[in-house]
């Protein structure tokens, strides 16, 4: 299976570079047995329509986890929405951060953290929230209209036998231990279902921010919220534009990096690869397409649009193209605190235009004319 | 087996929050297929009695590793009595540290580290050692009674092709190499038996640190030894007390954090999980009983006593009660050199009222009235 | 598989400590059953001679993967010669960063980073380069004599479906694409061959640094060049030397320590192991043996010579002898940017002699005598 990562090459080198060749005849190329190749996997999945997901009287959810994209070992995915005073239950993922950005409505959220410090935090479409692995937290839609939010985490496993619920666990254990954790009384705790919430419904929570039980708790030293659409440097391109948020600009968020990125009708997010992570799209809006080129001649391309996943893997070479009419909008993230990419463009320009020209049997003079800077989006 | 981690909620909503639902009729829950449940693996060992182990004129030795406990991939641990003057062989762990704790009687130590420092340590009952992985260390037995201790690793897997022992090496290498090595005759090494002493008998060692072969090595910068019970501080709860030792009281202990619990008869550590390691526990004395939650309404208890270990998953909730009339004396490994806790008493009080109360389908004034702060032992 | 990691050790005690022992009756020594013992893998290959690798009219590559190498997880390495002129085309590696070594000739490599900037750089014989992992980068034969250099990389993994060039992507994505992002005609790209150059051949490029299509790009922070023969630290034993290059001498070398390492004829790398890193060995000139030790009695022994790779396991006890008549010349990579080792003369003498005695039935006049300090190489 490997032999150099090649497949078929040989002798092809003379009619790429037939002018520059200093070709010596002596040696016959030859190369070990082609190994068999892998298809590329389908890496764009349909989340808001994939599955019956779950839903209730509170609202609904949809995942892409591995169970339904396998490609996203990295990175999961869900769709939730929730009606005008309905939560997400006090829960916590064993193996996952949570990350977050509110599509539609307003959220309220519950965190403790480790060190005993909490954060209850209110967000506004176009905000994102980021919860460490194992910390205690709570979604709850506020104000009278419902929400929608994308929930990601850094695990494509993060949902099987990884997500401990709150009810699960209390309905689950004696009701004399209940009582001694309470104060309430063991028969109290008896009569709860064996059964978890998951999301609940409930009433319509004030506007201000609530006394908690405990006024006492001191609140976080690390910000679990930050305006993504409205706080984020914005990076203008001919073509749309992007927004990044790593952990430079969100320190808690120490397992991700977030993008939001527009491409505009006919546009290209230009060839380029991520050296460092692996990359998962969401489309927020617009339709599109989305080529990856994962070695050995193995190139692929699917369309995406409105409420579907993409995914592709560190260091694969990429691109995305708007052929709609519709302004494509994607949130997109990467399973590293540090953003990098590299352009194919700048990449080419950054080399001498004779050693250019031999790679593709083009002149010094079609080399020296090359587009020499990264463009982004165009 | 994903499907947002449910296995059964379906319309529980309503029977769980009638008084405080502004339940919509117009959405019948609908759930994927139930995932087949994994039932939660036995997490209990007897160390001391579940194996014959290893036992020799100088002393014994019983292990608990990924053979004899499956579930403890992260940490394994050994039961080790040496007699007066016995001392485990000089060796090396590949892939583990060592970390140990005296039980009873004296043990001195030596171990070499890769800047060519040394350290040489008498330990008492109590105090604790950390030997980083690979460092080549020994073990034996000092003053006139027989000693017992401890023994944890950062891996399940340290024992199984893992473990080097000085003897193992010499015997099955070239006399004329170990005579190069020694400047000892061939001879000497030609009739050593082709066996690994793993366990020795010795001279009882005078009190007085020994002067080694090489007198002028210097002593390593870290220390390898800290008084756990004598220096580790105390925190005292109504129902027993904790030590804990992370990195930063005792720093080369970089891979791990010990706690020194007790917890008294009748008395319980409370609900709670840990957000960034695995949790492994041994039994010094007591009896009592540990409860896991491993999500999707598994929940799953098992009694423990004196010479048992038990295993909790990173993020797992659980509890131990002390049902017996003894207090009940733990010895406690977490894999991360961070200690993190999580208190499901001050979670659910760092949230409003009407919240809470919408979980459970309790009123406001009863998750008013809730015990509002973790009490660890009580 | 566990019990102790002990294969048959029993009753050896007494055999071993006639003199010194202390020894009690009481213990018929007890062990549970031997587990089975896995032989050692093999761990020397023939890179130069064991496959066909790739050749063309510029030149060729041998490589050792996990394929043809499959006990060198960790490491890989490509053995690639360069005609005057040719190159290996600009490509990335997904999963690995590169390491090299100038063997013969001379060699000119350019190079992206994520931030934009580049390196051009010119190596002579003796020179080693490191690019990160997914950095775009070229490897040029330069002046009219051809060139050798071995490549190492920080996966065994590296080659298969992780090696990805720029010519394969080019030719196997849409002309319209193509034309976009260069200003070339759709044309040009349309008669591409649909494969990949690998090495091509060119002219042979000018002794001065070349200017690149786009001149104005900034230099890269890091170099990415060290003139290992010439500038590491030399470390100076009787039977020969090591020249180590960590990430303190070559900080952008963050995955690797490199050595050169000599052993003179006659002599012998002493016994010792590596508690950090895994080691990978190729033989630049001359023949030896090597012998390793994987505990439970498995010591195994195997030639090399010029032109073999070896791996040793972390941890894995070891020394190579150099029993032929010229120079053994070493270039050895460690997966791991700092450097340690530990010595078994000079761990012995750092234990007091009733120790050690007491180890290998000898008296404490001969532990006493022992050689008392690491030679390193004599």
């Amino acid at each position: 299976m490997s032999t150099l990562g090649l497949t078929a090459i040989g002798s092809t080198l003379g009619a790429l570079t037939p002018e520059t060749s200093a070709a010596s005849p002596h040696a016959t190329p030859t190369v070990n047995p082609t190994p068999p190749i892998v298809e590329l996997e389908d890496f764009v999945y349909d989340i808001e329509n994939g599955s019956k997901g779950w839903a209730g009287d509170g609202g609904s959810a949809k995942e892409a986890t591995v169970e339904e994209f396998p490609v996203s070992q990295s990175i999961a995915g869900v769709s939730m929405r929730l009606k005008p005073g309905a939560f997400r239950e006090l829960h916590w993922h064993s193996i996952a951060a949570e990350w977050a950005y509110v599509l539609e409505g307003r959220v309220r959220t519950t965190v403790i953290t480790p060190d005993g410090t909490t954060s209850t935090d209110d967000f506004d479409t176009g905000d994102i929230w980021y919860f460490p692995k194992g910390h205690g937290h709570m979604l709850q839609c506020i104000g009278d209209k419902p929400c929608h939010f994308l929930l990601g985490f850094d695990s494509g496993h993060f949902s099987e036998f990884g997500t401990f619920s709150v009810t699960d666990w209390v309905s689950h254990i004696s009701p004399e231990i209940m009582a001694r954790h309470t104060g309430l009384p063991a028969a109290f705790f008896a009569r709860l279902p064996k059964k978890e919430v998951y999301i609940g419904v409930g009433k319509i929570a004030a506007d201000a921010l609530p006394k908690n039980i405990n006024p006492h708790k001191l609140t976080s030293a690390f910000a679990h919220k930050f305006r993504m659409e409205k706080d984020a440097p914005m990076q203008e391109f001919k073509g749309g534009f992007h927004k990044i948020v790593s952990s430079v600009e969100f320190p808690i968020q120490n397992s991700l990096t977030a993008v939001r990125m527009n491409i505009e009708p006919g546009c290209i997010r230009e060839l380029h690869w991520h050296p460092n992570a692996d990359e998962w799209q969401y489309v927020m809006s617009g339709a599109g397409k989305i080529s990856i080129f994962g070695s050995h001649g193995r190139v692929k391309t699917m369309p995406f649009s409105k409420g579907m996943v993409s995914f592709i893997k560190q260091g694969y070479g990429h691109y995305v193209e708007n052929d709609g009419t519709e302004t494509l909008k994607l949130i997109v993230l990467f399973n590293s605190p540090v953003y990098q990419e590299l352009s194919l463009t700048d990449w080419l320009a950054a080399n001498p235009a004779q050693l250019v020209a031999d790679h593709f049997g083009m002149s010094t003079e079609q080399a020296s004319s090359l587009i020499d800077h990264k463009e982004g989006i165009y």
